[in-house]
């Protein structure tokens, strides 16, 4: 008998009446003859609310990133938004007649390192687990959860009841997996700034990866990963459909670039507005600055993104620019200025009215010009690019983001996504 | 160096400034060289919003009893409540510069039966959970839940976390559980009806257990038991209070009637208006009606306490009444008037208007007259006693519910509790 894992997220589960749609998606599998384990996230808004309290209660420092406050307590009381709504969908099931339980992180067991906050799963024995499935109970697992191996709580840090979907599926020898979500499926691009925007029917791994850190926030980054060390298939699609009507491979299957037939250039295009700029002028033009800069930076964990050098005016000087996360700007200028005397630079500036648009496709690897038509779209809008950056299956560009949609339209345009 | 368990009902923890006063508490504790163990509830009010997901989502009879409906799933939702309070607790104790960490129940562990939504504690096997003490670390303990021995969460019911403390504290040989609440202290009746009613310094466990069964609402009953059996000294005190303000004896302290110096012949009187009386007309007056009537509402998990059969007018009939609690009056009304044919009586008639009145003192197995007393006190104001029920240290009285306070208050002045 197949097994499947479903995985439904916060607004899917928001409330009593959610929680029995979902209920119904999940009668209708296993109607269908299937073993099913369900992973659920905590209901919309809890999560934040618990994280409202440990900030009050634990956040010696406020400004600290989320990550790096994180600790175990801070697990302890996170980790029970999912054991809730867990328990609610087990009762509900077993009022459909069904034989089902909820199984916490610490139960099944998914067991991680010790990265609180953060936390990567390293094994998953669900051997007994595995036995209830067989045995016919539906099983409703707490997302986003773990424990150590010491048996404390562990949390995977946000999107991880992906990442939970996905290992437990890789562990149990599933089927599929899937993740249902408040969108049908993979898209062209957001369809709130281009209405032609079409669902992807599949797409590979490494362009989901490159997708999901590129700002389409579909899935999580690591549960792509993870889908993908594992090779687990896995379906996007929507929660907010009638029981039986995702039959027929509706939504998007996320696997292996062998597996999809008809072969695209680019499959897709995203941006994000998450990125900040920085600006240092009149470096030290010399070997040894860049890594002072960014092993500074490094430390204090801030995750660098696109970086460009150029030669400044004036000989033996030279001009760097390099985005980070909205969020981190402010620290990252205070670690840059604070290093001023040792690093040696004129002037730093910030820049936050900027966006990261980016085109996706596996099919870059074997064909030439991707990067002139996209370059030549954007020209021919009057934009500019600011910083450029590109790896084997995609090319981002940073842009001033007041051009974000016209950008992200132009070059769906160019390369014939819309066209069905 | 000596043990110390701390109690800290859902008021005190109700948001994190009262986390953080309590946080002080036990600080203080801490600093006074003892090693502690807090036991704290879920936030005020928590516990009520999970039961309401649980009624919304399992409740397939929204007119059974909690206990009824209580399942494996219902613990899993509702000991969440628990799980968040211990874990800002323990943050909070952090920021504060002290070592600290939360224990679920799974965690300590606090192993219990089956028994779900009202499971009885069978053993806390807390070596490891010893040796953190030892090691320096206030341990918070999530009060309320354990698991059983399958690995499932199970909740110990309402009012359970004062049992988990008592149970902690006999298991970890504390020299004593302080439970910390809403009131300074137990008694001789509530301060709210009686402005003499005077803080008792000592109870005894047999006093505090009727004072819990009749109507008191400082602790739990089973807590009480729990603590007589293994002979744990608790100290019942105000959480409203600054740190080192309860030292030298302040609360009341809960003990072996050996440990209590001055004898009373009463300590105490209380009231409940949580019953129900249910009268039963032209009974035939045979053997087995009795066992017929109370044997059904067994059955039905109806709790039966005061229990008065009388002669009727006419020869060979029989009138009875019993009490019961209010919530269950209706169903034990209708379970009766189901067997109708089977028992045979003319009429039944249920009566909510009534109270129960108690006094209650270890004294009285050694003095005459308290009864006598009692009677007189009550007569003298013009209240008719309905009911009465004897233990071997209290007497209780139903009266009309009109009549209560002026009861209490005679009861209070009889015996000499307002005296200083």
């Amino acid at each position: 008998m197949s097994r499947l894992v479903m995985k439904f997220g916060g607004t899917s589960v928001a409330d009593l009446e959610r929680i029995r749609k979902v209920a119904a998606l999940v009668a209708a599998e296993a109607r269908a003859g299937r073993q099913v384990a369900v992973v659920v996230s905590a209901m919309a808004g809890k999560t934040n609310e618990l994280v409202a309290w440990t900030d009050g209660a634990g956040a010696a420092d406020p400004t600290l990133n989320m990550s790096d406050k994180s600790d175990d307590e801070y697990d302890a009381v996170v980790a029970s938004g999912e054991q809730v709504t867990a328990g609610l969908l087990a009762m509900t099931l077993r009022n459909m007649g069904f034989a089902a339980r909820s199984w916490m992180g610490w139960q099944v067991p998914i067991i991680t390192d010790d990265a609180h906050g953060r936390a990567r799963i390293e094994e998953i024995p669900a051997a007994g687990f595995g036995e209830t499935l067989d045995g016919g109970e539906i099983a409703v697992v707490a997302g986003f959860q773990g424990v150590t191996r010491s048996g404390r709580l562990s949390t995977l840090g946000r999107g991880g009841s992906d990442t939970t979907a996905v290992a437990l599926a890789a562990a149990i020898g599933a089927a599929r997996c899937d993740i249902y979500t408040d969108v049908d499926g993979v898209y062209t691009t957001d369809p709130r700034i281009e209405a032609k925007a079409r669902r992807l029917a599949r797409i590979s791994y490494e362009e989901m990866l490159e997708m999901a850190s590129l700002g389409a926030r579909v899935l999580h980054t690591r549960s792509v990963e993870m889908a993908m060390a594992h090779g687990v298939l896995v379906r996007v699609l929507s929660s907010f459909i009638e029981p039986g009507g995702a039959e027929g491979g509706e939504g998007t299957i996320v696997c292996d670039e062998e597996d999809i037939v008809e072969k695209r250039i680019v499959s897709g295009v995203a941006f994000s507005r998450d990125e900040a700029k920085i600006s240092l002028f009149g470096l030290p033009d010399h070997p040894g600055v860049s890594s002072e800069i960014f092993g500074r930076l490094a430390d204090a964990n801030v995750n660098v993104d696109m970086i460009v050098q150029s030669h400044a005016r004036h000989e033996g000087a030279a001009n760097m620019e390099f985005t980070v996360g909205k969020r981190d700007s402010a620290r990252a200028v205070e670690i840059v200025r604070a290093a001023q005397g040792a690093i040696g630079f004129d002037d730093v500036a910030v820049n936050e009215d900027v966006a990261k648009v980016s085109v996706i496709g596996v099919g870059m690897r074997s064909h030439a010009g991707v990067a002139k038509t996209m370059f030549g779209a954007l020209a021919s809008k009057g934009v500019n690019i600011q910083v450029i950056s590109t790896s084997e299956i995609k090319i981002s560009v940073l842009i001033d983001a007041a051009y974000t949609e016209l950008a992200v339209r132009a070059l769906h345009a160019a390369y014939g996504l819309d066209q069905v």
